[in-house]
């Protein structure tokens, strides 16, 4: 009887329960619009909400040798978000819930101060900061001006005159006087005991045509030594300079030009934690001893994978684990030792191959002649053994042929094809279900709730070529390695013949890992948003997806405005920089 | 005063919200239910939901050579899956809200077409497209059939026959006629000089009972060659042969059948995908030149631990990197260059032991007789080190006793005996909370969620033998991992000397972070299954753990009904095919 | 019509609902409440919690030579952990719903027995337990008793004797006699065949003031052998031994001290788990056979990076992996095979430096001296740029000017500086983040829905030095280990030349993932509990969380009370044991 008359209340209660959790709109209407809202489509990508760009930045042009203000750069203002609007006509008791965000105004120093008890200070004092809760950020003393498209942006660490020696080296000997090279070798005897040492072991210090002494490359004047490029190297390597050079988009030729004028890694993050990015890119196009290394420029060196192992290595370009896991690799190593690495790189002259065997034979310098097609480091799918590229994959069973039969060489290439081609139906039913959540507007954060990119937009970093793994939400970075390590992985493993790393390690499994992960993200974004639906929560993205003593750093709030202007741009869909 | 007021009328309201939340019924009732559903037991597992099986897959039977459509598969019609029936009786108000699914229809080939116009296209024209998001899949055109019990299921692709040449290899040379083996290597020398080469340095060139020549492994009609097998290298080698034929269960003897028949990874799973499992698998079973590379079948390679490392590296076999990190190995790669390989494994001959030197004490061909006992790869524990174990313990100690006093020896498998017990308690604690979520119906998706597995069931990835990290729930995944990658490192990395291995890297911490994964996730699908009971939503898993474009290639949809059929299998609780 | 009628009901409901779901009291108070309660403070971590510490737990104090009991441990009284009070005054009707716990009281290993079959048994049977599921702990027999301030918490496997034979190692040879060096050699030729080879291969078989034979560090009595510690080897290399002896924390000289005596890693848990631990950290103290391996001794041994690698690798201290990674290491790889090691460590003589090359110039056997500042192994922060620094700075430029102009590795070390202190920019960030969810009580478990620490205290992992990754929520694992691998790792990996290291594998772009990965933890949590608020649900951590196989072996679960006592401390914040 009492479960009776519960019931009927509930009936009534019910129906009201609904209207108070779904406000008083028509429910599959307003479900309609949630849904709209931020439908991405082919204008919403191509017309980046402009005027979401920063409002007032802060100025930090990069000055060559100017010392930064030690002061704490000022916080930059956020620009006031938008709040998603949503009608509430004719409903004026609709009053939704937001969840809560932290309370704690104070700093991660001052919190850890008042516990610890440990000084705050800046972190250029030499003082030691227990976990660095307490430091602040003080950023470089120095850093030299940006290069290319987007040069006024980006700045770099005074070591990138190493790495791009033509622009950015300048000489400082406090050593005067114009020196022979035999002057060069007496006093670097002492001075640089190493290198004088490799030097005398090298080729330049006796080939045919005399001694390529230390002059040959520096200069003589002490006072105004340069560092060497690929342009110096080229006087006497022509050959080399000019494959070299050859190279299209993809090359050592483009190496530092696409990394400087085009690549968010570098551009919007701050010049301290890029180094790196400037080393590999900055040696492969504009020096010639990031594979003859300096002073003994061997070519028995480059012919080993080694040296092109420092760059090709890791994540989204494992040609060298691959190649190390391999039989080829795993005999390289066991038995290197006993060959005689003088010879030229030939089937009788070596059991297995290495890095140059395969692609710079004959010593070519331009490596792509032995590619394909560029797809763009493997994160574009491509049907290689497709018969538009009948001689191109002969050109590799020939490659194969001094050792394999055309037969075997052609099955390893399908084989190869066909797992690439299947490793993209994962990372494209991972992105079914990404995009959905996209269009739902439920990702967490969605990317109006991020710090703008470098280009001072709000964009989805699955979209545009702007993939990325910071700044993002946790969905959207799981996807983004989906496609660029792990589908990338299974290529690299199965060209390199790496049977582990193409299934278990960072290939078919992984996948499948990453498959799962995505997911089981998604489903819980879509639990909590139909919880928060019904109990009448609006959930906003918390403000630490914004701002934080690092995002605070990123390009994206410290640029000024029309630093970026579509207008100026040549090429549709880029983000060109005004003059 | 009004707060009373609102006191009171929260005692009603309270009554009748919570009547609201959780419908008419008696609440401990019901929760029972929900508790009692699902629960696994002897008879769960034992009797996997046949009805639920696929009823109208489409036949996918692999031949040999045959051209497979071109046309895009018809995609596989999704069984209708049982609602979970609920008792609304009395109660006609209860109307339980589902979590909202996506609600975009389109492929996301559409999708992404739509927003950045890029063609819409099959991935084998060779065009390229821009991170594969626009390409539809096509698959391999040629497929050989499968082996063995589930042979009627899978597929290999054409490189099998390389792996597995006594079933697959048949000869297609252009070439006709009978060669001797000095024709052979004359025209070989311009063809294929590698194998030439390698060959003339090897003992084959030069033995005291004459040449062992091309033709002895390959025949001589040159339109009849073959591939040789364990088989052919046995004539002349009968104890290696013997030896190598003569592991049981685990061992290289079994290596490609357990694969082909029993192993869900390769029956399960696209060919496309699992042709590395084939390749170790293979060569491991069915050819000698895995350790032995061609053409010089050195025993001085096999001697070294690189080629073992090709296949015994990686997450469920970590012995080549463990041997790697241990003093051994780092021994090994310092000095291997100065110690003469051609010399027997004996102590006095190495510093440091290798692969070979422990599991294959003087040649001896099967390595299982070093073993205590099989593991199932160390999944399984066994204390090694119980009193019915003691002559294959003393054998271990006397194998270190070369270079260490048997007590050291014996301390050391006594320190990876207690490690090993205590990493599984770890992996208990973890499974307790992932079946008691199980029990509960929580684990998101649960099996019936799921696309069905190779047999047409939906069973949980965690019990018989089933474990998987793909198409399952993300804590199923974890839980594997933590087993069979984790667990399984702690014993590999104590058994070769891995210090590293044994707590950082791999070992125990890393199963402490597992661990913690694995509460965590428990912890928010239960918070997040408590809220949704208390305000009435009915949460069923997401259908994009169902379907999609790779789950939808998964065999578990493509088999036909009555290819496995309990009745037909010999032993208990195996999924058997009929005939 | 209707709908206006139903707006209108909606807003006596709306009201109503709000009283329900967040009790009768001032909302905004309790929420402040809510906020202070948990507040972390100077007081709150010098005073943690004492009452808290387990009241009764099972002692378990560890003999040398005792058999354990084998009857199962009771499972140790889990103390009654006070609820947090909330104030329901004049509100009867506040009917919290606690989230739903696990039901099921079976243990796993009955749980799984139930289902397969199998039968439950102890680990120690040398029975096979098919996934373990089945088996019992039963724990090693035999342990010794711990070191140091906390030895009386903690015990070691038998193996310590071998790592640190001073105090642990026991002659106990069947064989008696005395023996002359010359009958050690001419029985253990036969009995270890391979340490006399490498012995007779060293120079002590011929050192100019005699043979070094085996009685020299083991003694002539075959029943009162000994094993060498440094204390040996120093009564003939004075100097190296001082050298070793000088380090201070942070050294060699401290590694075992420190291990046993102050690191959680060993106290806290079993003595099974971390015996590799205790290898490392043993022999580093106490032996020199971990550099110059026995019974070679080799000089060229040592100077190559390898046996440094056994120990610095991984995580916390990755200087092997950058090492090998960097040029230096490459061309190490490739080339030094080729090098004469006999040859003392200068720049001519190598191409490379190795590890000893830099930091233990001219044979310095104290690496400290080469050193800035000790960091805690990078886990703080310091400029080590700044002006204080200016003569260990100088010394490592000069370190490197064999090779390199001063301008080079000033800049280096410029570029490892500003890389340093920009990552731990994200690390604050990010722990903002996570002190945030702290002070809010949002942790999920917090630090008392834990187990107890070694201490006996339920302490906040990320502060007090007891960072850690068992035992701790989701979100603190993260966090450690962003500080302690992420961000040491760009140290490591800028202060070695490795590029790859310093931006993707364990860098700057893996600490953006744990950035993103600690900011969508951190929503989920408040994204649950502002619904939990909502709805009226108390989320208490699960129980599983407390407990556990694993858990329940922790220390803190077994000391005694009054083991540790702070009034006994010499330094401030120091855990301290009675005597």
């Amino acid at each position: 009887m009492i479960k009776e008359v519960r019931c009927i209340v509930s009936i009534i209660m019910m129906a009201l329960f609904v209207c108070v959790g779904f406000g008083c709109k028509n429910t599959s209407a307003r479900k309609a619009e949630a849904v709209t809202a931020p439908k991405i489509t082919k204008e919403t990508i191509e017309k980046p909400s402009v005027t979401q760009a920063v409002q007032e930045p802060v100025v930090a042009q990069p000055k060559a040798e100017v010392k930064k203000e030690e002061a704490k750069q000022e916080a930059p203002v956020p620009e006031e978000q938008e709040e998603r609007k949503e009608s509430h006509a004719g409903c004026p008791s609709k009053q939704e819930e937001m969840a809560s965000h932290p309370k704690d105004t104070r700093t991660i120093q001052e919190i850890i101060s008042q516990i610890t008890g440990e000084k705050i200070g800046p972190d250029n004092s030499g003082d030691l900061y227990h976990n660095g809760l307490t430091a602040t950020y003080t950023g470089p003393k120095e850093v030299f001006p940006g290069e290319g498209k987007f040069g006024k942006l980006f700045s770099f660490l005074p070591i990138i005159r190493w790495y791009d020696p033509d622009h950015y080296y300048t000489p400082n000997m406090a050593v005067s006087g114009e020196f022979r090279h035999e002057e060069c070798v007496m006093c670097h005897t002492v001075q640089t005991p190493g290198i004088v040492a490799q030097w005398k072991k090298s080729k330049h210090a006796s080939t045919e045509k005399g001694v390529v002494g230390c002059d040959k490359c520096h200069g003589n004047n002490h006072q105004q030594l340069y560092m060497p490029s690929w342009r110096h190297c080229g006087e006497c390597h022509p050959e080399q300079q000019s494959g070299h050079r050859d190279g299209k988009l993809g090359s050592h030729a483009y190496a530092f030009h696409v990394n400087v004028v085009e690549t968010p890694w570098q551009i919007a993050k701050p010049a301290e934690e890029v180094t790196a990015c400037a080393t590999c890119h900055g040696i492969a196009e504009n020096r010639c001893d990031g594979c003859h290394t300096r002073h003994d420029f061997s070519l028995a060196e480059a012919r080993k994978p080694n040296n092109c192992g420092i760059c090709h290595t890791g994540l989204d370009h494992y040609e060298y684990e691959m190649y190390r896991e391999s039989y080829h690799g795993m005999i390289y190593e066991s038995e290197q030792h006993t060959w005689d690495w003088t010879k030229p790189l030939k089937p009788a002259n070596y059991k297995t191959p290495t890095c140059a065997f395969c692609h710079m034979k004959d010593g070519e310098h331009n490596a792509q002649k032995a590619s394909t097609i560029y797809s763009h480091m493997g994160t574009s799918l491509v049907d290689r053994g497709a018969p538009k590229f009948k001689e191109e994959r002969q050109n590799w069973i020939n490659t194969c042929k001094g050792c394999h039969s055309p037969r075997f060489a052609a099955d390893q290439l399908n084989a190869m094809d066909e797992a690439v081609k299947l490793s993209f139906t994962k990372w494209r039913e991972a992105m079914k279900v990404v995009m959905d959540l996209y269009n739902d507007g439920m990702l967490d954060p969605m990317p109006n709730d991020l710090a703008p990119d470098y280009a001072g937009h709000y964009t989805f970093s699955l979209l545009g070529g702007e993939g990325r793994m910071y700044n993002v939400s946790d969905i959207e970075r799981t996807s983004f390695e989906m496609l660029v390590y792990v589908t990338n992985a299974v290529y690299k493993a199965m060209a390199h013949g790496a049977m582990y790393g193409a299934t278990y390690g960072k290939g078919a499994f992984l996948q499948d890992r990453w498959l799962v992960q995505v997911k089981s993200e998604a489903s819980r974004l879509r639990r909590l948003r139909a919880l928060e639906d019904k109990v009448g929560i609006k959930h906003k993205a918390y403000d630490f997806w914004k701002h934080g003593e690092y995002t605070d750093l990123l390009l994206g709030w410290r640029r000024k405005p029309g630093d970026v202007d579509k207008s100026a741009c040549k090429h549709e869909g880029e983000n060109c920089l005004v003059d």
